[in-house]
């Protein structure tokens, strides 16, 4: 616990091979999780299709938190490629991202419920704030991952701008601006409003951290 | 959003580990999903034998889940080795891929029902068309994914010939039309039809992914 | 399909770092899998106690289930390391393999009900004979694996001994006939002397794949 | 079995790359598991809030989990970078190790139902009892781990000192006499001080790990 500094046994500066290979686990797990929630409907012979259609919502939710997971999959994997090394103090707040990863199904699941079944105009309100809040706070160890790396620049991978990276701490505020203001118009306005909403951040932020770069790839094309 | 070329962090073209690693975990999670269906039959005493052996069908479908996994798995593993890069475009249609096999063990289950308990001839044709509608669904993302490669040679490995790239485009709608003539085989004329079509197609896929080149290697030794 | 040989866009050999990620994470998932079965159990206020220790069956279950998988991992991490390389006929093999452990919680749950709650002398019979079914059958992709190496010595490691391959084959058949006569004792003499046999089997698997090597590498210490 | 020494195959020495990505697929199913416990909670339409908060215990037991196994990956990220190559006994251990992580959902769940639902000070008593057992007997393993280490000096990464790992084992014997203490407080004393004493553990565990090295971190900064 109080080891001296002479008998350090390893530099606090590691690799990032294993925080990518247990983050990669985690993400995997995690967008195949909703799968199981894809059952068999009971139903009485002769009534398989119709059974199968009711389950729409459930569907749609698979496909929402999937292609969710995906976007911050594709996200994490241009984020880490900005260091070429890690700390313990970026482990943690890795496993603070990792943490609103693996929520993600739930909130998910509750938001299906809540749109497929008897549920109240009450109940949707519920579920769409706590969708949009969950998102929001997914935003925060963003936040924190790009202050990190500001405050420790040696972490960086080559050629990779200072500027660059604290400029970078915009796009997890905006997103929690963005989610919070969502929620509100779940709550207080109209729960499909804010479904509407939600709807339209992942496919924002799916266009923006695939679209835009696919656009500049397309016009520098790399040796 | 909008940084500035300049202010770019990293190159829009990354080496292909995570999408590797991250896909990899993907496939193990749904070739091992299946088996959480394997449960201890509900029996009288002394009726376990009995109760184990009616379970047949489901003792079919996880087998039959597991082999188009794995050859999947092997195809995948294939087309990986032509690449030597990624982009966001690519890991956009690499996820594109994985949605459809986390999917898989949904029609799988739904088939396994409507053979196995009392389901009606009806029940059977909407289990096998929902199957190989799934599976025809799947060839989408390859034909994508070798189109992607023809428009950008740059990301193939070494000594991988670009003709070859195009030509591998015509196996997914090769496949796509068969699923689509074997699902409709099972519709129209007989759901247990339509059931043995998709076991040759996988067989099918399976000896072209394996055989033939299990093949050619026997008659090339490498050094 | 029929691509002719000039076309090929890369070798049939390839490196093992898939097959080996891969069969990692199946594994890790195996391995897993049964602590879902570890459930609270249901009890009257006060009795949670004798809930817990009235599931003895349950712990054991997992634990062998554990040790288990964990030999295999431990073998199969030591047959690895004999091949610098791969090819399709060998992961079609390698998937052979992990079909034999994504099954192994399948047998392990039907012996845990069938030895805790009130399973007959027939239905122990059962189960003891299915476990050693499943153990016999999983060593068949081992002697597949061995032939195949032996006909194609170009994939061992650098310094492995051709000779010792084609030797290895022993230990699976040796394996075989152990767990079939295990499951005839269980069959036709006594479920429990069946079940102390497939115990003895385990902890000899790891003893002789743990054990030795492990006495081997005291004595002959690496630089 | 009794394979004479002249005919090895490989050395009994092997890098850890499939240790570790082995063991970061067992953290990442485990850090994800206990996200299938929250389910959407069955409610009367229009008291999804109420019902949703209801649930706060497993929400509790969820980030207890989530935080513990956390930690541990931490730790054990820092001690897999003192050593260099791994053998068939130290794989033993390292699967000791992942035993006890692959448990901690079980003991959680059963705290969360003790202190959530009706039960008795007598069922909380042996909830607190059994949390600090699991997390005791998990330090023996790293006790194991550390012995190892100091009987094959050879394994260590170079630069690492040996006194360094000898003067480790001291924090696994100082864990496993406090989570003992902490479940003797527990069971004769108060169930809930037990669980504040678990609580305070954990915390401590994820400073001692994280905090000390981070300060160090900032005070000596790397090239």
């Amino acid at each position: 616990m109080s080891e001296s500094e002479t008998k350090s046994g390893t530099s606090p500066v590691s690799g990032i091979g294993r925080m990518t290979g247990f983050s990669d686990g985690v993400f995997a797990i995690v967008i195949t999780l909703l799968v199981i929630e894809l059952r068999v409907p009971e139903h009485r012979p002769g009534e398989l299709l119709s059974a199968l259609l009711e389950q729409a919502s459930v569907y749609l939710a698979f496909l929402l938190s999937f292609g969710y997971v995906g976007v911050i999959w594709l996200n994490h994997h241009s984020v880490l490629r900005l260091i070429r090394a890690t700390t313990i103090g970026l482990n943690w707040i890795n496993l603070w991202l990792l943490l609103g990863i693996v929520i993600i199904p739930f909130p998910t699941m509750v938001l299906a419920d809540a749109f497929a079944h008897a549920g109240t105009d009450g109940d949707r309100r519920v579920a769409v704030l706590l969708y949009a809040l969950a998102a929001a706070s997914m935003s925060a160890p963003w936040l924190a991952f790009f202050g990190y790396l500001r405050r420790h620049p040696s972490l960086l991978a080559e050629g990779v701008d200072e500027d660059y990276v604290s400029a970078q701490r915009i796009r997890p505020v905006v997103g929690m601006a963005l989610y919070l203001i969502t929620g509100a118009l779940g709550w207080f306005v109209s729960p499909v409003l804010g479904l509407l909403g939600i709807g339209v951040m992942i496919i924002f932020h799916s266009l923006t951290s695939g679209g835009l770069r696919f656009g500049r790839w397309r016009r520098r094309r790399p040796a």
